[in-house]
């Protein structure tokens, strides 16, 4: 059966695309979305392509969830409100089945991110699937990896490596509880969108935690021409990554793990209060796991004793190395 | 050699990307973009995969060019202002030669249509490209496909069908003028963005001619519950298009070929004078080629005469059927 762009576009991605800001959506050349009074546009893309990024036959659905996940991290890094997105779909031939699942889990992280999708493009090739995140921040105040200064505490939210340990246990036909705990954050993260928005005011720098912390934190240091002690007795770990791993793997699998889609940002001593308070209000759990300093190095600690990067297995997850 | 994805993005692709309105540009989660007061975000994604809309071992250089040519010709079709673009470059391997020659030609055409590259992300896969651009336009003054009204003048810009014929001609070794004139118009397309940005408050319903004149202003009168009569003799055809092929031949590249980027709008018939004086300021041609109607059908006429659509051997670039 053929089905044109234009049908494929009207039907399956049309169900979810009420309010907020939208003016104009899908089905006119351009959307039109209308930013707040004194706010800047947020806005960052994002592509998976099967076989790197997510498994072949991965389950439609879930890569529906993965890809808005994986996007909108983007927009709590920069401590945005979400607006909107793009999908730009390139699919080898027109599986409605595929189709109608795929769109399901992406309309329904859409709804838990609460934002539409307002444009997109449709192309047969090599299953590749572009998302353009739109969102919003008052003028000035978007957390940008540059802005990290000496003294400011480095937190991350959620638990670390999860997403890591899911590439142990993909295949896995009968996943036990733990296993579980690992897919789900993998397939279905939800970065921490409601927490995000209060940062601008209260945070420095900001990143999201896609490629490892080390890696991504790493990208803070370099763009703040900054230095940072890490705490390894401070990572918060699942109790699933615990007790299924050895402390050395959990820990390094929390470090250089990607995928994980929790927020790491810096913030003066001053705000710690204020960060828990709101971490509770919006129920993140946030952890403090070290400290922006002077030098540019990277010192790693257990229990107060410094420990060689020579530990990791993983130095970060860089696409062409 | 192992590139990693930020080296590739920071190597290639900031050497063009000052001013504007871009706050927060590449190499951070998200680049930050500022409207004017009282305008709108005008979005739009377009994806271009190696095979099917461009051929195989393309000169990356003019890749380049056309990618982002396709991507802004929908910013002209709604009248807005181009602010910034973002790319999502999936390609098989670090190849620094072709980088950095698409990187050239993206560039140019960048200059060429005044729209900074703010943003965007490399991955290892087929070759496949996402463009998604951002422009602004007054809040309520976007050209959608849905605004035609009954009496409105349909009107082109530029010459249509040049981009079909150069299919006729993409492996020729030593193209003659007329097929130079072509391939220019595919690879080098110029959507008249300038003028474009004028017609908010002149026209109503807007679209770019990307799939074919017949689809595209099918797009506008299905959007608007509108029929419209079109005028054969007075499609515009470059000399290079009349003196290459039959009349019959080039008047069905001009209704059914893709890929022109020239804009399709309507208008209500008291602009004419200013529409024409307009076009004239912004060195565009522009051809008033028909009228919308109140009934739900296209009547085509020869001088007045009617004309069937069997005459078409393409109904229009459908990419799934």
């Amino acid at each position: 059966m053929a089905l044109s762009e234009f049908e494929l576009i009207l039907r399956y991605f049309t169900a979810y695309q009420d309010g907020y800001a939208v003016v104009t959506g899908i089905g006119d050349d351009c959307a039109q979305l209308s930013l707040s009074p004194g706010y800047s546009l947020c806005t960052s893309i994002d592509t998976m392509v099967e076989g790197i990024h997510f498994p072949k036959n991965v389950a439609p659905d879930k890569l529906g969830w993965r890809v808005l996940a994986a996007a909108v991290s983007d927009l709590a890094a920069a401590g945005a409100a979400p607006m909107g997105f793009c999908l730009a779909l390139t699919l080898p031939d027109s599986d409605e089945a595929w189709l109608s699942a795929f769109s399901q889990g992406l309309i329904e992280a859409a709804k838990a991110f609460e934002i539409p999708l307002v444009g997109g493009d449709t192309t047969r090739g090599p299953l590749c699937l572009s998302v353009q995140v739109f969102g919003e921040v008052a003028e000035g105040a978007m957390l940008t990896r540059a802005a990290a200064r000496p003294g400011d505490d480095i937190w991350v939210t959620g638990t670390l490596g999860d997403a890591r340990a899911a590439l142990d246990c993909l295949d896995s036909a009968e996943p036990d509880a733990a296993q579980q705990t690992f897919l789900d954050q993998y397939y279905r993260a939800r970065p921490p969108l409601m927490f995000a928005r209060q940062m601008p005011g209260l945070a420095h720098a900001g990143i999201d935690i896609s490629d490892g912390l080390l890696a991504d934190l790493g990208h803070i240091l370099k763009a703040s021409q900054r230095g940072a002690i890490l705490n390894l007795e401070a990572l918060p770990l699942s109790e699933a990554l615990a007790g299924t791993y050895s402390t050395a793997q959990s820990r390094d699998y929390a470090l250089t793990g990607g995928d994980d889609y929790q927020l790491c940002f810096t913030a003066p001593v001053a705000k710690r209060d204020q960060l828990t308070h709101c971490a509770r209000e919006y129920g993140v759990s946030v952890a403090r796991i070290g400290e922006i300093t002077d030098a540019e190095t990277l010192t790693i600690l257990d229990h107060g004793k410094a420990v060689s990067l020579d530990i990791l297995t993983n130095k970060g997850y860089l696409h062409f190395s």
